[in-house]
């Protein structure tokens, strides 16, 4: 989906208005519990309003929504993701990550997003990339930030680290337990810990 | 779901060829294109029959391909998973898990089947937490015969380098891309490689 183009500074905040509560409602009661009808009360914007900045309705919306799932998804990791300069900062962001997945639990609001949209769809395959995406560029910004590897090792270990995320995750999801998201982070980030600090590992 | 009791070596067998074809079936056809009836002409059995083997008809069958599909999993991965005891062995098994999940593409037998019964039903859970205590102690075993790991280190290896897999197939799954796969799984079993035969990574 495309922004609507020519909207005014006030007509963008109000169409983020709206995404924003739609993102709300379909986190507390579902993608099939909400309609067009309790998004439309909840912002209090009337139906040709809503179509005037979701054309297409229903579907528009929840590509929106989708889109702010996404971002909500690297949001959750700042400050840490934005500043992974020293090896604290990487502990950090670990933390951060197990904390915010742990919380989460079984619910994963971008992943029913991109179910409602097929789990293969162009729409699903263009917003999930373009996350992990940015997410890469941020993993290998710090990767190159406290190392000295060239720009192939690097990315090498962001997408191990992002890969550690995403299978941690989804085991987390199916079986409750965080320990192996944990144990695979601590491998992933490792090789990052300064030298003379190292500890024992295969 | 338990296995009904009492099954002779012949009911066995014939209790197996049913969950085979239904399996193969639903992996032509999706979850809900497999009829009772599809399972029934696919293996000659009579209703009657059908329903000895599997009293609550069509959920006792998904339960039971579901394990099967489970057993598939590790199968896929064979006879490289059953003996990682050299290095070469551990490069044969990435390859052979790169190139499953490749031909596999956007297919997930198993995953489909979990959706069915419920992605974080009891039933799902412990299906697949067993799936990844099997899939965990055939990982173990290989890294402590080819490092001098401590049982601890070489549980936190295998976690590692089963979540890198996890994660790997799930970003294969919404990008169509391997990289991740491959990048993560190199990175997982790199600190397996003889000394001496070290490349320069992070």
């Amino acid at each position: 989906m495309k922004m609507k183009k020519g909207l005014t500074a006030k007509g963008r905040a109000t169409r983020q208005r709206i995404v924003v509560a739609a993102a709300l409602l379909i986190r507390e009661k579902g993608i099939a519990g909400t309609s067009l009808d309790d998004v439309r009360v909840a912002t209090a914007t009337s139906k040709s309003q809503l179509f005037h900045y979701f054309p297409e309705g229903r579907s528009d919306i929840l590509a929106a929504v989708t889109e702010y799932e996404a971002c909500q998804v690297l949001e959750a990791q700042q400050p840490f993701l934005g500043d992974l300069s020293t090896w604290e900062s990487w502990q950090d962001w670990q933390h951060a990550v197990v904390t915010h997945y742990t919380e989460l639990g079984q619910r994963c609001p971008l992943g029913s997003l991109t179910a409602e949209l097929g789990k293969s769809s162009p729409q699903t395959r263009a917003v999930v990339s373009s996350l992990y995406d940015k997410w890469e560029a941020a993993l290998v910004r710090g990767v190159e930030t406290v190392t000295s590897a060239g720009r192939d090792a690097a990315l090498g270990r962001a997408r191990s680290i992002l890969t550690a995320v995403q299978g941690g995750v989804v085991m987390l999801q199916t079986t409750g337990r965080t320990d192996y998201l944990e144990a695979a982070l601590t491998e992933a980030i490792s090789p990052l810990r300064p030298v003379g600090t190292q500890v024992g590992s295969v």
